[in-house]
């Protein structure tokens, strides 16, 4: 046992000093700077409080972006500028739906994001309730004239997501003049939850809302019971013409090779409702200030430290395509590219995509976050701004959290900043820059 | 030790067969029984599916009260009846908030019961953001012609429901045209939480409306910042003349001492949201539930078991001072009355408001409720319907149930069956049925 101890102990130090020997101390600077610093949680509030959602192709999210990059600028950030790019708009307008029968009743609801509208002056049908696909199709002689009530329980975001996604074309198929779901989420306060839905092109477009889960819960047992539901659904929502948004960058440029570049951020945009807190304010700015902290601790690292605020994930994803495209001849020079779209709970560690030898020396830097809590690895690093990145050979990151109530909150009016812990927001803060720093300056690029 | 032992053991045979003998083989039957039925569960989702919040004064309530009468005869108890009760009657009409500076936004509220209307046409105005009393004190001089948002904290319902309650006049004094809360409650998902509020006499009246914790917390941290907040409420509330509503009540008769009666109820009103469910759907269709167990399992107690489900309890208490009046003759045949208004959650036994012989004999019939949980006694007794007839004697209780959600969604749009687990709520029955029957069935009535 001694022997192969020692010859362990002899492999690691042949490739010089070991990563906790060489960064533990800074990594702990980081920490304790991070967890005392209040500069990040109070420009999250000021954000959010003060710009409101942050919908693409809004003034809101364009007011938000143009106040970062005068931050970043007073911050003295490098290379501090918006990269613009086109994204589809889409208009919620006024909308309500109202049951009828067999009472009448102000259903809470939102509007799925891409719905058309209803026909000016709202629209009244029937309601049939479906539990899953299998239930349309065995039903599908009753969906004619009516309005499907997809009162699909949540599993896992990724299962049920679909009849937010697709359900519209699915209930139209068959004859559906409009299409509810029950709210994508595990648990509600009467709160309904948005997000983004799209047709397929060769069926006819309806549209399509999410109700609360109590009230497609209680739907279901009205229907269950044999009574005949009746909903007026009155939309105006629309999507126009494409407008102008932006990715922002800053960044601190790397001292020995500055065209080296570990890339940290967050989408900037959110939903329309609530304040996108932790989806995904809190990662955009935990990424931001990660960079920050960076700079203001003296820290130097060989390599750039970009700070990337996407666009457009919600709805489009044109921000991750366009922070690709415009920057296709230095991808062979992104060491890494992590992304925070998780909230900013708890930190957990993050999943890597990416080589084993890269993952051996991820895992060793994992181990520097110990006193976080963040020092597990896991598997998935390719969140959706990063995945572009990583599709050209870049190893990407995501950070992981306590999942448990982000799809409480996730696309709601219940996604505001009182929903960050100060504390655990400064770990995640510090989970981002330990690792940001630490790669950025070993002796070697991460290898591919 | 064994000779003190001998003697406490003659000193309770004494008095004939324990409590525990007599009666653990009838409890572990209602037990059983009661965990496998779902008559209950079913009519709890019958009732909050079909007529809708009851708020007293509405046809929602008459309705819901009128289908239960009809329910409780089918169930052949004895002396079915409404109590005609005059019901002060508020409506809400028509309501909003709308942020106006530092920027738009919708807030999601809801105007406190008795509430006066705002000005036709809205009321616009400054708002000032206050914490506690004092600081509303201490700020005086800024209070005229503006909005009072009071911030406060939930501590605990009894201390954080004076905003609500006396919060109009309070800024009144001051000079504010209008008052406004942050809800009741410990926890939100953007759910406003309306309830009863009262003017003082002597003071000028305001709008008074609550909104939900998220936009309170949010309007504080901008005024913290320095930026003024303007704000437009646009409530239509009225008080109307009184109206008719009615106690319901069902028995079934002792065998022995039929003018003997033990009552077991909850209040049917709730307010003009959400379901009523946990508070106080859920306590009365238990309670009733008891009864219909007792009688379905044959059980035959010495004296009369009465359910009683009052009104009017959210917002003026007429339905409690009601059947005192009305039953007041027959005020010392009461030998126990037992309230259920807590949510109808894992139950955990009874408070007990009554005399130390009484409270012996109470605390042995808890032991049978060991198999449930339910076998804690605790002090209160004295909920808000059982009250008045302890003030004229009668000893009271009061289920007590795991709290740690219920002012989630007292209340609030977010109080419906969905909440109501089928295995917490038949514990309840359980609990309430053992300690009605025992009690009804005792060789004498409980000491006073």
């Amino acid at each position: 046992m001694k022997i192969i101890l020692v010859a362990a102990v002899m492999l690691s130090h042949s490739f010089g000093e070991s990563i906790k020997s060489k960064y533990e101390e800074t990594s702990l600077k980081i920490i304790s700077k991070s967890l005392t610093d209040s500069t990040a949680y109070n420009r999250l509030g000021y954000m959010c409080d003060t710009f409101g959602p942050r919908l693409s192709g809004s003034k809101n999210l364009e007011n938000a972006i143009k106040w970062i990059l005068k931050e970043m600028n007073s911050d003295g950030f490098e290379n501090v500028r918006g990269e613009k790019v086109p994204v589809p708009t889409w208009i919620r307008g006024k909308e309500s739906a109202t049951l009828l029968s067999p009472f009448k009743k102000e259903l809470s609801m939102l509007g799925l994001g891409g719905s058309i509208s209803t026909p000016r002056g709202g629209l009244k049908a029937e309601v049939i309730v479906v539990n899953n696909w299998d239930e349309l199709e065995s039903r599908s002689n009753e969906v004619p004239g009516k309005i499907v009530l997809f009162n699909a329980p949540f599993t896992s975001y990724g299962e049920t997501v679909a009849y937010r996604y697709s359900g519209a074309s699915a209930a139209a198929k068959h004859g559906a003049v409009a299409s509810l779901i029950r709210s994508i989420g595990p648990w509600s306060m009467n709160t309904p939850h948005t997000g983004v839905m799209a047709y397929d092109d060769d069926v006819q477009k309806i549209p399509h809302a999410a109700l609360t889960m109590e009230d497609a819960m209680m739907l279901s047992r009205i229907h269950d019971r044999g009574d005949k539901i009746i909903v007026k659904l009155d939309m105006n929502a629309r999507m126009v013409a494409d407008r102008w948004s932006h990715n922002v960058l800053g960044e601190i440029k790397g001292s020995i090779y500055p065209d080296e570049v570990v890339v940290v951020g967050g989408h900037i945009d959110s939903w329309d409702v609530g304040q996108g807190a932790q989806d995904d304010g809190g990662g955009c700015i935990a990424s931001w200030e990660a960079v920050r902290l960076i700079q203001e601790l003296g820290l130097k690292p060989k390599r750039t430290i970009r700070c990337v605020l996407w666009t457009n994930e919600e709805n489009g994803g044109q921000g991750n395509k366009g922070y690709r495209d415009m920057h296709m001849d230095e991808m062979d020079k992104h060491v890494l590219a992590i992304e925070s779209d998780g909230g900013v709970f708890s930190p957990k560690g993050f999943g890597f995509s990416g080589n084993d030898s890269a993952r051996k020396i991820v895992e060793e830097i994992h181990a520097l976050m110990k006193p976080i809590g963040a020092n597990t690895i896991s598997e998935g690093g390719r969140a959706a701004d990063v995945a572009p990145l990583n599709d050209e050979g870049v190893p990407v990151m995501s950070l992981k959290v306590d999942g448990s109530k982000y799809f409480w909150y996730h696309h709601t009016n219940a996604d505001t900043f009182d929903k960050v812990d100060f504390n655990e927001f400064n770990r995640c803060v510090a989970a981002i820059a330990i690792m940001a720093y630490v790669v950025a300056d070993l002796d070697e690029p991460l290898p591919r």
